[in-house]
């Protein structure tokens, strides 16, 4: 296998925690990886093999001009190797918009695909996690590219997560198939008359904001407006709840003592609800695989970014997905 | 005061808990209240009024036409009695589409208002809740219309949560001025023509999902669309998360007592996220007060909505409201 294009530059930990991630990538899981960066920032790399971008974009630097302008940046020369078969994927936790434009611009899309969107793993109570499309690429779209997220979001459901039969839901403020937006009911039409069965999956209908994280459905189509905020929204409740709860463990020495009982069973809530565990979203429809990773990501999300990154290459993500759009 | 009507068959804990909320209303903090519905089936009402209704609007059926058939059903019937000055409030936990309705096909809007927007405190770590709004009224809005909203919303948050300046948000997808939906960006233009200063408000420009459950904004504007996929998603998180916690706390004999150690700690926690504190959610832009309580509300939660809904009275929300959207 072509080694992972792993961006050193991209991250609010970077350049440690990416190399740290990378170096044991390659020791314990075995899988090739090539850094992208300034090799003189890097470290020790543990023989890593690095190529030189001078450039950094920085995370709120803006997507398209960056891309355009920054031809020497560590993102644009991630998604170069990628191009020029110098290596089989990217992964960044860098600027997602930026991410993504690198990928789109250098790689390509997938011929018959319309629009790449971002995929994003929502962990839940079942175990397996609810792939949430579109993430945030496209904040205007259309009722076809939303049928596209789905076939696209349905192959990767069976290939990433092993999901026999993916039930596709469209999110909506309703159950009932008259509820929502014009574009969700232009966009229902249109997913209740494809023939799912022959795809190896199942349209449920329109699923809710509360079902992201329940187990209604194994995929969740939308536009990146909606998708973006209800991801967010997610994660910040999230966050704060956690955040408290974690402030009350540690309010009095009583509590404190309490909750260090508590920790063998907690341990496996964590594990179940870490997103980071699933190593970040993936840009589906472009010609390479993309991994957009959390800003936040450290050592142990990059480890499993890039493990994810060398999985989606040997199972032919993108040839299974250019299959589906094209069938 | 006139009294507050409480709609007695609405909800999925009708009508025992509502008459049992009702009734710790007027006995324990003098709220004068008439209940609306069928008096046979209320039991002791405790000496509480009834205004008979013979037919019950299901929390399923359509709204709209359930209003306009069901004359002498408990929400109709309660929304008259505001229009006709028999009441001075509603409250219900049934039909959130056909609540809305009611009042609005039977109060009408407060003059210059375009539509009336459901207004939803999510509460926060700080103490202080984020209103949305519109968490879910209007699918599809205009620029126009988030103005009213953000008008309104300060009013609310003024008058409901003593918040002095109260900070505008708009929810789009990234923080900066150009980012979002062409509504979104719309809407910024015209909020940022505001002079809010006057209004004791401030416009903090965009904020995303994950601000909701923080303290960025004290307001957050959307349409009806976007709002309640984002509010649901905040209470779908919330619940499982809580759900599996319980679950661990009960795991084992161990992991029992350590969390019965802790029940000190997670009150105060329990208290501050429990959204039945707030009574439910707010119609605001129609000629009366109109509280729109959970589906799932118990007797507490019933106790707080007539609270409010009495409080919204006795400090003229209405009146204000009509006041900022025609300033």
């Amino acid at each position: 296998m072509l080694p992972v294009a792993v961006d050193a530059m991209g991250g609010d930990n970077a350049p440690d925690a990416i190399v740290a991630g990378a170096r044991r990538a390659v020791e314990e899981r075995g899988i090739p990886v090539v850094l992208v960066g300034r090799e003189a920032e890097l470290g020790d790399t543990g023989g890593i093999p690095v190529i030189e971008a001078s450039e950094v974009i920085a995370m709120d630097d803006d997507p398209g001009s960056s891309v355009r302008t920054m031809k020497d940046s560590s993102l644009v020369r991630a998604a170069e190797a990628v191009r020029d078969d110098v290596a089989s994927a990217m992964v960044s936790a860098g600027n997602t918009g930026a991410t993504m434009a690198s990928a789109l611009l250098r790689t390509g899309r997938i011929k018959g695909v319309s629009r790449p969107a971002i995929a994003t793993p929502i962990p839940g109570p079942s175990g397996n996690p609810t792939v949430l499309l579109d993430a945030g690429a496209n904040a205007e779209c259309k009722a076809e590219w939303l049928v596209q997220f789905a076939l696209m979001g349905s192959v990767f459901s069976q290939t990433r997560f092993n999901i026999d039969k993916p039930r596709i839901g469209l999110l909506s403020i309703g159950e009932e198939a008259g509820k929502g937006s014009p574009l969700v009911k232009e966009t229902w039409g249109l997913l209740d008359a494809v023939d799912w069965d022959a795809l190896g999956a199942e349209f449920v209908g329109n699923v809710e904001g509360r079902d992201l994280m329940g187990d209604e459905a194994d995929v969740v189509v939308t536009d990146g407006f909606t998708g973006n905020v209800a991801l967010k929204s997610v994660e910040g409740t999230a966050k704060n709840i956690i955040a408290a709860l974690l402030e009350a463990f540690g309010s009095t020495p009583e509590a404190q003592a309490a909750s260090e009982q508590l920790l063998p069973a907690l341990l496996p809530l964590y594990q179940r609800f870490n997103a980071d565990s699933y190593g970040g979203a993936m840009l589906l429809g472009t010609k390479g695989v993309c991994i957009i990773s959390h800003g936040s990501s450290g050592e142990e999300a990059m480890v499993n970014a890039i493990s994810v990154a060398a999985e989606m290459v040997e199972s032919d993500l993108v040839g299974k997905i250019q299959t589906a759009v094209n069938a």
